[in-house]
């Protein structure tokens, strides 16, 4: 909708509501409807287009031959919670509140003790689409927070099935309760009780379950004749991983085949739907994840592909994502868009492809993605910006990209178990400092560690000198600088003397201050936690007998480690 | 043809013969044609459909959506003259006599200096194909020895067109000569004389002529009604690498991407012709790589997508090709198979194609792929073998791996620029031995090494302890094992005294006292080096004026370092 209209006078009032009236209905018909399907930790290299050598995703990649495949596509943020909340502001986290500033450059997410969550004054997707006559479905991980203010249908949803937080458990609903599963506004049961999780087999049927919901709300507004927007996001990639009986052995890389198996069956069957509906003409439909793969998983992680570190970092593999577009009739079948794009894309596509306006008081950084996608016009000056909680720690524009900050994680983190050993065997104890881990890492060499299950390694099985470090460095004044053309690992800084870098910097220097000088950081939402804000008590626990005690309110800063 | 026919009495002599005839007939219009394309250390990761994130190789990603894709096929050794020698004899190199013992586990080939060569008493699969009226012709490199007995037509080709080794260059003529090319049995110019290659652009035509010359024979073989072998095998993701002006600047990655490019659509336009001349349906078309990226060459090498290390290594990216089957109307297009294989097995495959038997009187290690192929019937027994020169370095069954022995490369080789750095820097020189290297990686945490262009590392940015290492060493006693299908980048060693690796081990350890049984190395051909061999007088100089003197003979033990 033209925002113009309401600077119209007061006599044409009646006019314009007549044309509202008249958008509302025809949207019924013409108005395009809109799936999100975002994943939960699953990697770039995950999809058999991707590259995976387990090849996994024959309805992806036939979703990705008959649409346009997307390899140069960004998360919001290197986890997961800031990178939803930008998804459905289209605004970086920096801005929507989606960031701790309790310690510099600290990735913070969303737990079940976390106080804050989507701001209220922040405008969400479905909010928007509602003015163009959409019915909006959040299925899955909704992760903006969890208190009542905070959830879906606060925040524009119609319907929500799925839950708050992540399906971490179990526990013992005394010293932490489990996580609810949501119909709307109401609990209906919580992890690893009414909703089963087996902790051996990693059997659920959750996914069934989040496929179901969704092919029964598309089958409805079908019938109902109404626009639609489906935020599917399904997680069982998140540890700890899931599958259904039919799918669990199916892979040749165990629990996390398998789930990665079941979901891209699920989005076999949503596809094949809309075909039988014949409304995938009328409908676009996204596929991505939500950051990077979770490689400190190891095993149970997925995989970056070619690119450096994983999850939580602002290396590529950090946050280049798996990401297809399908409208069949509209994107021209087997697409290849290197069109430099973000999650926050999406909401300005939607809201676009809707026929309405962005929020015109607020800086949006999401960008239409219509002409790319539908007319092949690539925009070369689209920027990406690399947040690590409150710091920007690098940007890309076309092939390269620059670091002002560099970290992988804090060296107490990455040889914890290392330290635990150390300190047992030595008679002097050795204190985790940068320096220490001299010595060990001098050491490392010499001592195998058969279990070092309980160190953090965002970046298993990597060592690029300069670039990759366990402190924080500063490189603003001369940024580490990647041609990821000829370099998509990062593994080669080009040189601060040569002619390259003499050219290309300045452009990227510039693109920097712009965005510095415009940014207004939203108030932090993520420095505080607290037990009692936790699952005692959710809505609808009353009807499920499931209500518990809560504790006494004790707020204190929340730590991120990393 | 069935070897026990020469086992029958006198009499039925005529009778074979005229059988025999009846065959060569039958196969001008039956008799399937064959098609391999091998490339020049193409990486697993180049290939859109094995992910890289330039997406290259449209014409190839259709070619494995029409055909099968083999995401667990491998190179005969993770060096080039080895593996083409392993290819064409269907046999290990320890057994065909492609590698030196000169030093233990060291790769070895055929530089212009080499003595040795294809043993006579090897049968390549021209040879073999010729019972059954194939026609041959190799395109490209052959590298299975340059001195007159060792050249394509003395060994079954029908047809050679290309280049007997690299072409590294420009030489001056004097201390070295240029690398000649060859039309069948006489060069016809030079490599960076009549055959240009630009070393400031990189512009070179040669890619263009490897087509035409593929397609001018096909075209032939076609109007002539035999069936025919093609080895189509251009060089340009070699270095030094090079593209023709149309394809110069078209990739986002440089050079390499370039030269994938303009691969790329000389194997469409192959495909393409089948298709027109309607022998589609009779051509069985591979495409592979003869060993890993050479990740050494940084931006100059190709990707290993997610595997470990590149050529020169038997970890996952120096053996590990990209592989696609294609035959239309006989293999299911869209095929993925997860048939372990080599580039052996396209010898047994061809010889079966043609309805002939591979030698009876000596192993061959190639296994016949059409059982899988045509009616996706796996052989589970299969192994792959992993050789570095002389040694056994790791087997793999099923989806796990055993390391023997590992080794990337040398500490000397690994840090020469920085050993040069540090021993002018230091009053004090270091002698490069692991022990000092201790001191220098230690060093190396705080020295930004901005130009370490000397230095060679098969493991660029990848560091994977316990498992990498610059000495080599012994793991026979208690292998490194690894769940390839869970971890592909051999990053989680399992272990030994877990119940897996007891079940496993034992099968394993089986299949290498097997082949460690049955195996009678080949006498070793790639021991002595001598300038006198190299390209001086070439057949053919003549008719050119291009005979350079030939120094005097002096034979050498080959240096192989790595």
């Amino acid at each position: 909708m033209d925002q113009r209209r309401w600077k119209a006078p007061l006599w044409s009032f009646v006019i314009v509501v007549h044309m509202l009236s008249m958008e509302i209905q025809s949207t019924a018909t013409n108005t395009p409807n809109v799936i999100v399907m975002v994943m939960d930790d699953m990697g770039w290299g995950d999809l058999g287009v991707f590259g995976h050598p387990s090849k996994e995703t024959p309805n992806l990649d036939k979703m990705a031959a008959e649409g346009a495949l997307l390899p140069d596509f960004y998360s919001g943020n290197p986890l997961c919670s800031p990178s939803r909340a930008s998804f459905l502001t289209g605004r970086l986290p920096i801005r929507n509140g989606f960031y701790s500033d309790n310690a510099h450059a600290r990735n913070a997410y969303t737990p079940q003790n976390i106080v804050g969550g989507i701001p209220e004054c922040e405008i969400l997707l479905p909010e928007i689409l509602k003015k163009a006559g959409y019915r909006s479905k959040i299925i899955g991980k909704w992760h903006l927070g969890h208190r009542e203010q905070f959830l879906p249908l606060k925040h524009g949803f119609d319907e929500f099935y799925g839950s708050t937080n992540c399906h971490f458990g179990p526990y013992d609903d005394k010293e932490t309760p489990n996580i609810p599963v949501f119909r709307n506004g109401e609990m209906i049961g919580r992890y690893y009780e009414e909703f089963e999780i087996n902790q051996k087999t990693g059997e659920s049927n959750m996914t069934q379950l989040y496929i179901e919901e969704g092919l029964k709300f598309i089958q409805e507004q079908n019938s109902a004749g109404k626009p639609f927007f489906l935020y599917w996001t399904p997680d069982a990639t998140h540890t700890p991983l899931y599958a259904s009986k039919d799918f669990l052995g199916n892979s040749q890389r165990g629990l996390y085949g398998d789930a990665v198996m079941e979901l891209d069956s699920g989005v076999g069957r949503i596809l094949a739907l809309l075909k039988d509906l014949k409304i995938d003409n009328n409908t676009l439909v996204f596929f991505i994840s939500d950051n990077g793969a979770a490689t400190y998983e190891k095993e149970n992680g997925g995989s970056t592909g070619p690119f450096l570190c994983g999850k939580q970092t602002t290396f590529e593999g950090g946050m280049r994502e798996p990401t297809i577009a399908w409208w069949p009739g509209k994107i021209q079948p087997g697409l290849i868009l290197h069109q430099l794009g973000s999650i926050m894309d999406l909401f300005t596509t939607a809201i676009k492809l809707a026929g309405l306006e962005v929020p015109q008081d607020r800086i949006i950084d999401g960008t239409n993605l219509l002409p790319a996608l539908l007319k092949q016009e690539i925009n070369t000056s689209k920027s990406i910006f690399y947040y690590r909680g409150n710091e920007l720690m690098a940007v890309r524009q076309g092939l390269y990209k620059a670091h002002l900050w560099t970290w992988t994680n804090s060296i107490q983190e990455f040889i914890h178990q290392f330290i635990e050993k150390m300190i047992k065997s030595e008679t002097k104890p050795i204190i985790p400092t940068p320096k220490s881990f001299e010595v060990l890492s001098f050491r490392r060499q010499f001592v195998k560690i058969s279990d070092d299950s309980d160190n953090v390694n965002f970046c298993p099985g990597e060592n690029v000198t300069g670039v990759m470090s366990h402190q924080q460095v500063n490189h603003t004044d001369s940024p580490l600088l990647f041609n990821l053309g000829l370099d998509p690992g990062e593994k080669y800084p080009i040189s601060n003397t040569s002619a390259v870098y003499k050219s290309v910097m300045p452009g990227l220097q510039a693109v920097v201050q712009e965005h510095k000088k415009l940014l207004v950081p939203g108030t932090p939402q993520l420095n505080l936690c607290d037990r009692a804000v936790e699952h005692w008590a959710p809505p609808g626990c009353e009807k499920l007998h499931k209500c518990l005690p809560v504790p006494k309110s004790k707020p204190v800063k929340c730590v991120w480690p990393h």
